[in-house]
């Protein structure tokens, strides 16, 4: 199969010829494909249609969402649509559908009063931002009992990023953020803040520079800092992820207090993304939160994110800031007006978090055992792939996260951005979605981030098309060395 | 009681002293205040702190939405707060709560299924979208059976003419609205989009130029387009709303067909507004959507919203955008990223909107009839005033919205908008808000909405505040005549 004309099935759907529903005409979408031609009359239709900016988030957008728009299209069912879109890109765990179906249908959940179905106050309803608080305070470990004043809920992570920044930095400031960084904060940054994301490159490979594979340096800060001044930049802030996304891994207690020192000396914020938090499913793992810490280095300038993820519940599309800094939730507020929850959520949202005793004795065990399990499965698939090709698949993750960050540079004839493009559409030709290095900011081509967090059925079928991928690039991959020597 | 000291209560709780949740503490908001002064330690520290346009949207929120944090924090309860703010400012309809809890409880609404749980479509669900079309295409009177292709749903009405702004314009280009408009789209333009509105101020006496009170007359677009283009300003758009608002009014078809001839004209935008156009009360008025026309002028350029405000449920937090143009839909749907519904509520409303029965058997002749009898009654005590302080009270609405346009410049002296602001803090002095017509860009002082949709017992309470406020500002203008005359 041709990986080319492999992924034209989605393309057509969407550009109209398709009966489905995503059956959008996107001109925009078009133009950023790559071979397709914009025509004079269609620039000029769309030029004074939508506005430049219109077409620079429209571009932006669909040149790095085209899998999760053809994913919704053509979803995998195992009755209704066994030839969809398998998709391990997006990071969403759907291994605990069956116990927050269960918990969600429970009587206290459908309740509605009066507030719920008006205007909220747009910081998020005082009672879920109280819960909230509760929540923080117990499985962050925090050592004061946090206060619902200091937290903020928006409807996604993502937004409240873009609102955080927006309110820290103004256009052409710039944040350092140690890549690879999850793609999902890269677009917000997009869309309205203006901010330059300046990548402080963590390699896989020991060197003078990296003494570990994968290990965020201060060395590294303070260099990329003095670079973006030498620039004349204004960095602002230093972005985290922690427990980091893609690399599954959790930030040692030491290092965590590094980076804020690093933050406190050069006057940057912290924006610290805790999303998986609690799905850190091996038990011998301790992760850090920095509400944890005794006392923070900076506090008016560390700004915690957590949200959905930990729950699999995305789809209640909700966000939550916890920031000691008084100004920060002051200015943050008017964004609720554009990026609020619904009232009949946040009260769901409430009473799930409150349920203190499902959460530890029911949902947790359960879903850690899962993700275990759906970890162990994939590392066994990608061991027996490796004996099948002969060929050594390296990854990332230590148990935690629902992703494994996978170098399948090997692959890779030449090692260049445009064969990891290569290989990543062999696996949509297998209607397989993985999520590419570059997305990340990664600098190494050849990496993919695999998300495991799957139920059984889907990931055995999921890894039983990667294993086909693998096979095609195999072939492919010999076929270039063999012209290679030919030709040299 | 003084005016200035009336509104220091809420002022105080939000700086911090108060104990209530609402206390925040908003330096920000403090410099907007009136006489408010920011120490130099303060402003360095806020400086440092927040970005420029941090503190700017800060600024602009809280010095338009000091009454709406005031409510927040103390809201009138009948038995729990009676001394609480009541607030007829904002518009929502609560004369339905009980309908809609009945509904919203029944069994059909508690469901939860894999995909509502996950990420969605960024337009929507398709099935809501579906329902959403099929909604639209009945309630508006379309001709052609509308498409779910062409729906996009996003987390509030607000939320949809800020996307479409960012789409449709560039900074600085202009958007052409008829003042008085309402101030949910005059600040939803101020957090992302840069765009100018340029009012075209329609006046309530008539002239030369306004044969009717309150009538936009196309004359007066061309000259506002044309002054507009002498200043070099690039106008890209006519933003409408029907039924108006604050107005109360609906436009006639014929006027409909001249503004979208205009615009074609022109190659303009419409962004038409009709949120309430399922809040027509009296029934010898004909509402006519634009989707109702048997054929659009420049349909690729003619943009409905439609939203929460019919149903009384603001706090769903959604907004629908129903476009032919596909790339504009194409062009919204990244914004689905930051601005999304949760699939649980997405569900509810599915479920609601598909109910037609029960909508017009049950919620419309309802609502209708308590619409008209709250309206009623509070024509009726504005008569009895007028009667009371011997002075004429005139007012818009003629039978459709949730909202009455009150002009009250007969008691201010002089007639200016510094006036107009003593009037409004006199109302709030008697825990009572209004939303007064400077923030609906109006330019002539005097003039505030009143929405009446509210409990008859909190109504009742509330046209008792109104009245008082109205005597003692009825004794203040007295008092500022007799100074007048003996300056004089």
């Amino acid at each position: 199969m041709d990986s080319n004309q492999g992924f034209s099935k989605p393309s057509e759907a969407q550009a109209g010829t398709g009966t489905g529903d995503t059956s959008q005409a996107p001109l925009v979408m078009q133009r950023d494909q790559p071979g397709a031609q914009q025509s004079d009359s269609e620039a000029t239709f769309l030029s004074q249609t939508l506005s430049n900016r219109g077409v620079k988030i429209s571009t932006f957008y669909y040149s790095n969402f085209q899998d999760y728009e053809a994913y919704q299209g053509d979803r995998y069912h195992t009755v209704l649509n066994s030839l969809g879109f398998l998709n391990l890109g997006i990071s969403e765990n759907r291994l605990c559908v069956d116990l927050m179906t269960e918990r969600l249908c429970q009587n206290d959940m459908n309740y509605i009063e009066e507030p719920l179905l008006q205007y909220p106050d747009w910081r998020g309803h005082p009672f879920l931002r109280a819960e909230v608080a509760k929540f923080l305070s117990y499985y962050c470990g925090s050592p004061i009992r946090l206060n619902l004043r200091n937290v903020v809920l928006l409807n996604s992570c993502c937004a409240v990023f873009s609102a955080l920044a927006m309110v820290l930095c103004d256009p052409e400031d710039a944040v350092l953020v140690p890549t690879p960084f999850h793609s999902g904060f890269l677009f917000s940054a997009q869309m309205y803040t203006q901010v330059e994301l300046i990548p402080v490159h963590v390699g896989s490979e020991i060197t003078n520079t990296n003494t570990q594979p994968f290990e965020l340096m201060i060395g590294k800060l303070e260099q990329a800092l003095l670079e973006a001044k030498t620039k004349n930049k204004k960095v602002k802030g230093l972005l985290l992820a922690n427990p980091q996304n893609p690399l599954g891994e959790v930030n040692m207690k030491e290092s965590l207090k590094e980076y804020l020192k690093f933050a406190k000396r050069n006057e940057l914020h912290v924006i610290i993304d805790e999303t998986y938090m609690l799905s850190v499913f091996d038990e011998t793992i301790i992760f850090h939160s920095v509400l944890s810490l005794e006392s923070l280095p900076d506090p008016n300038r560390t700004h915690v994110i957590w949200g959905s993820k930990d729950f699999g519940i995305t789809g209640f599309r909700f966000g939550i800031l916890y920031t000691h800094n008084d100004d920060v939730v002051s200015a943050m507020t008017p964004f609720g007006y554009l990026h609020s929850v619904s009232g009949i959520t946040q009260y769901k949202l409430r009473r799930l978090l409150g349920d203190r005793d499902w959460i530890n004795r029911v949902y947790l065990p359960i879903n850690h055992s899962r993700l275990q399990e759906a970890y162990g499965y994939v590392i066994k698939r990608l061991h027996e792939l490796e004996e099948q090709f002969g060929f050594k698949i390296t990854f990332r993750s230590i148990g935690c996260g629902l992703y494994i960050w996978i170098n399948l540079k090997r692959l890779l004839e030449p090692c260049t951005f445009e064969e990891e493009l290569v290989l990543h559409r062999r696996f949509l030709d297998h209607k397989l979605i993985l999520s590419r290095g570059k997305s990340y900011m990664f600098k190494e081509p050849g990496w993919f981030r695999l998300m495991f967090a799957e139920h059984s059925q889907r990931l055995r079928e999921a890894m039983d098309r990667f294993g086909q991928a693998i096979e095609e690039q195999k072939q492919y991959w010999i076929q270039k060395m063999l012209e290679d020597e030919v030709t040299s």
